[in-house]
């Protein structure tokens, strides 16, 4: 028997595939083999559209590879590395630390070096940007949320317009016309959407050629004996390979070889749900620079040991990221003489590589880097074709981490920066209250322009005209205040300042905008002007 | 016409009250006099019942003292401090500061010194009360509170509990039978139901005559022209007077003298609302008493400079505690070398006091105090008798704050600990998600006692019997940590750990309970043992 079959795919560039019975006897063949055989055990329930999805999904992937990445992801997993981890973890040395608060003489001279740099055409920008909102509640990738600022801007178009902005800044200061590159990986998921949402915006201004998609790898979610999880009779559980999927795809995609012929030298990494990131900081990008670093992790201070977030260290003499579930308390809680956490450097996904270690990691190490295993309730659909829902976790699904590749660094640097100046991720949707939601990332974003207006100078007024205190009752979002803007007693307003991208960088040339002048919440300042939007519209 | 009311005060033993006519016109005289003549406008619209009340509210006023403090509260208020305020601060210096964390290796010598001064019965315990949880949204006082803990216990029992374990150390290891005396501060609004609290729970075994309640005074609310507010026609809007009222207090109601006669050297004060206080905690007192110090207060580091607290420094060379609305940015933003914030000595009501300083404040310097201006909405009837709820402030309340007598301190000093051992108060209702609520004071206590656990040598395990991390996903309250402890994929419990104070004072004591053993949440340790309160019930 013989049929055709027209897939239509999210690209609607999907070729007509043809299916036989060879086809599925050879693909049963190869299941076989690699002990993946209930992958086929509805194949005479299916429809042919279902049968035909089904052999293009199993044809395009290698289960001998699958197999091998299980064994030795679960053989690291199974280790009980808590126990060792301990005695194993060193902290960052002091010099091989850059701080914005302790080393505060440098940073002129570092953002200098970072501009030069960004002026030649030697700095690219890479956005992580596989995930979907799950979490979030939304089923469209992150970058396209609104957190609901004055401007209504989405993560994409905020860094897209820091972007824009560093690039003016550079060419002002050394008279060029250069060029940021922003390469965006997305994922199976997020690609299209991601593509379409760029072009209606016409790239921001950046132009067509200088955003570069490319996409990560999936992988097979699979149960405790190493078998192919079917989340329906038709189809296999799926997942993104972990944002270290990054460095597979950078060579499968040819992105290296497209930096290189750009001439990049430097690339910034980091991930799409931060609203404060500083895309392409060039103080972060001089430091390492200067410091002659092929690796560096961007950090906020951890304050309290049991903070859940991971931590730059050496390991063995190998620089990694050690997770925080996989630490004992008694670790987490050592001190150094002048009283902060031996172990405070906080990842938050932000990096510097140059363009020679990525050559080196795509072309040598990649495959060196094993999975991680995160265990999860994975639905699936059991031997009767019942969909279950696991109130346990049944399964893993595999990953790698972008951090990975620290251990192969020559020259390794950490550049800690302040939390509520930089990092200020968004996770979760509002109604988990709490942390890392659109409000507390919204109102960091606020919180730092409202910084930057009262440092150059400006004030903020209430209805009466009374100046508002610098610092509200409750505080903005950042560690240890809440973001509740409570209106308790009239006498503190919440804070409600926006300013364009395009208009300020990093709280510069604000100045002549704001010096000595009153403001009503809310101010924006953007391209146009300044505007305070008061009650009831404009 | 003369008539009789009897007034069924809240005690219940308020005497019959006589008014005349001409009483009513000798108050008029004493209002005219006061300019406060309005208070009576409604008189002959009352009936018999409120005017007896009203004159007895006015009678017992002295209204030329109000007035001057209207006069010198405002006249501070209205000088523009906060420009000032910035060249006139100085950090808290090392050689003044002691610190849990920068000086580790003196706490044990601290804690034996206090311990030996407790069981010496010179410590005594004084807490501030005076306040109803009208923002918990209880019309109880708040140390009435119950957080939802396993064991359903108070914000008193808990405090009386320490106090309770901290005299059973300290007799064990001195051999001695001391006697910590309690004494807590209330308002009008909380005296009966907290002495009735006390007497319907025994005491919590403190013994009657180791618990002294004494109520602060009360002060009228006043507009801005220094007129008292009516709230209703009949009755005077009254507020506490701050919880520096504590030394007008402590001298009206003969505290100082029964602290005296008990030998008191050393006394520790402290507020309802904070479910970690270390009520009388040793090595605070004895850092103290160790520095020759009449006054200290604990802070905790503020590390975010937009955090809303006070903090405590010098200004114009005394201590004081400098509000967060009083500062500038700049200020706020200024950093040490070693990049630590140069205001970081975040105030939590929590200070140190010897009897002989508190003696000379109450003899001399509690006069000099003056009183605070806090601008609030206050609801009044207007001059046609309507009640009004104005929707921005309209008058303040006067307080002083407990710690305006740091300025007469001989020898100040500072106690540096860390937030998420000690701090975490209760202000708001959980609807208000976030800050300072029931959840977030009892997941800090629980995971405080969760990490006695695990230092103590102890396991949290799941209910598959596999090992809990030591730090869960979304971390307990702290500094920059969200309490909400989402189960995502079952591979993090949340924290579920109460221990009895009665069991430990502060984490000793726990290893031959739980060293090596390993627990099922909810661990709940006790005088009886050692219970798990496995899901649906014990």
């Amino acid at each position: 028997m013989v049929f055709l079959q027209e897939e239509i795919g999210p690209t609607n560039s999907f070729s007509v595939i043809i299916i036989m019975e060879n086809t599925k006897s050879s693909l049963a063949q190869k299941l076989a083999k690699a002990s993946q055989s209930h992958l086929l055990q509805f194949w005479d329930e299916l429809t042919p559209d279902q049968q035909a999805e089904l052999v293009s999904d199993l044809d395009s992937m290698d289960f001998q590879e699958i197999n091998r990445f299980f064994l030795s992801a679960m053989e690291v997993s199974n280790s009980s590395k808590q126990e060792k981890m301990d005695t194993r973890m060193e902290p960052v040395p002091r010099e091989v630390l850059g701080s914005v608060t302790r080393d505060r003489e440098c940073l002129k001279n570092w953002e200098d070096e970072g501009l030069l740099c960004v002026s030649q055409s030697r700095v690219a920008v890479l956005l992580l940007a596989g995930g979907q909102g799950t979490r979030l509640g939304v089923s469209y990738p992150k970058g396209m949320y609104d957190v609901g600022l004055p401007s209504h801007k989405t993560l994409f178009q905020i860094q897209a317009e820091r972007i824009l902005k560093l690039k003016r800044l550079a060419d002002q200061r050394y008279g060029t016309k250069c060029c940021i590159p922003w390469y965006i990986m997305t994922s199976g998921r997020t690609m299209e959407l991601t593509k379409e949402f760029f072009t209606r915006h016409s790239y921001f201004g950046l132009g067509k050629d200088n955003v570069i998609f490319f996409q990560q790898g999936m992988l097979p979610a699979m149960d405790y004996n190493g078998k192919i999880i079917l989340e329906s009779k038709a189809k296999l559980a799926m997942a993104p390979d972990g944002n270290g999927g990054l460095y597979r795809a950078l060579g499968t995609q040819r992105i290296v070889e497209d930096m290189e012929r750009r001439g990049i030298g430097f690339i910034h990494v980091y991930c799409v749900d931060n609203i404060l990131v500083k895309v392409a900081d060039p103080a972060f990008i001089g430091f390492c620079v200067q410091k002659g670093a092929d690796c560096g992790a961007k950090v906020v201070e951890k304050t309290n040991p049991t903070e859940a977030v991971g931590v730059v260290c050496k390991v063995d003499g190998l620089y990694q990221v050690v997770e925080y579930s996989e630490i004992t308390l008694a670790t987490a809680e050592k001190r150094d003489k002048d009283g902060r956490l031996m172990f405070n450097a906080g990842n938050v996904a932000n990096h510097f590589f140059t363009l020679a270690f990525l050559q080196d990691i795509v072309r040598t190490f990649e495959p060196q880097l094993q999975h991680h295993v995160a265990q999860k309730k994975i639905p699936f659909v059991d031997t009767q074709g019942q969909l279950i829902k696991p109130d346990k976790p049944n399964g893993i699904k595999m990953e790698k981490f972008v951090f990975d590749i620290f251990q192969f660094a020559k020259t390794f640097v950490v550049y800690e920066v302040l939390r509520e100046d930089e990092f200020s991720p968004l996770k979760n949707a509002d109604s988990q209250d709490g942390k890392d939601t659109p409000t507390t990332a919204k109102h960091a974003l606020m919180s730092l322009h409202h910084r930057w207006v009262l440092n150059a100078g400006g004030h903020f007024i209430d209805e009466n005209g009374t100046r508002v205190p610098a610092i509200p009752r409750n505080g903005p979002a950042g560690s240890g205040t809440a973001v509740n803007q409570n209106l308790k007693d009239g006498t503190d307003l919440p804070i409600k300042c926006e300013i364009s991208p395009l208009v300020s960088y990093g709280g510069e040339g604000l100045e002549e905008l704001v010096s000595r002048r009153e403001f009503q919440p809310t101010l924006v300042i953007d391209e146009d002007g300044v505007h305070e939007l008061v009650k009831n519209g404009v």
